[in-house]
């Protein structure tokens, strides 16, 4: 097991564009994400895999992650997973950390949100111009529930 | 993606255990078991397996199967997933096919079940003596539902 620790940003500018390192498409859905736990099936460019996560409202989180066949996520995805979120992730480096900006695609376009992972609670991060408010506590931005309440449905 | 073809009866006798090849101890529990899906944590001897599985009555199901570190598998259990269902698995050979005698223990003590897989849906199979009645349409006897309405409570 891994703890993930996460602070997550609304993006307020396009500044960080100029700044990307690198990006992937993501397509992902999920098996269960309920009041204990998530199951997520994710593809990733030509990688898939599966991740299974601790729920709670909050920045650090239980997490296990495994490589399963591209090919069984994608029967995953078109079977038995419910509705898909589709994003592209853009990794931009800002000071000493990694930010991921995930843009948001179908029913979530016109969400962008930024994220950055940090090594404990509490590790200090700077924090770039363009990440404007956060909401890490906000439970509408977690992507299992823009898989069931889209962001064109607020 | 396999497509798992089994039929499960409940056992009448012990003549079974003078043929035992082999068994191993099992305690697994699910990240979810609903009406689309379920998701398995098995421990088994020493090996752990995460298993994903279609949901459905009948004899044929979709599933995909990944190991998993063991130390995974004994915190997943612990924190993610819901009741776990123990049991002694022993496989018995007979006529052209390996069946499995499920021993159950804990809350479904007293539970004793024979499966065996087919390789395609109507392959012919030697019924022994010691299988009684065929439950593989009775819900009651599936694991998840063993997990949450365990034999005992009947």
């Amino acid at each position: 097991m891994a703890t993930e620790v996460e602070h997550k940003f609304l993006v307020i500018s396009e500044a960080w564009r100029a700044a990307v390192e690198r990006s992937v498409r993501m397509s992902q859905g999920y098996l269960v994400s309920d009041e204990v736990r998530s199951v997520r099936v994710r593809l990733e460019g030509d990688e898939a895999r599966l991740n299974i996560k601790s729920s709670g409202i909050g920045t650090s989180r239980a997490e296990y992650e495994y490589p399963i066949p591209l090919a069984d996520a994608e029967e995953l995805l078109a079977t038995l997973c419910g509705t898909k979120v589709e994003k592209t992730r853009y990794y931009v480096p800002f000071a000493d950390h990694l930010w991921e900006i995930d843009v948001f695609e179908g029913d979530n376009a016109g969400l962008v949100v930024a994220e950055v992972e940090l090594a404990y609670e509490g590790e200090p991060f700077a924090r770039p111009d363009w990440a404007g408010e956060e909401v890490s506590l906000d439970v509408r931005y977690y992507n299992t529930q823009l898989a069931l309440h889209p962001y064109r449905s607020w």
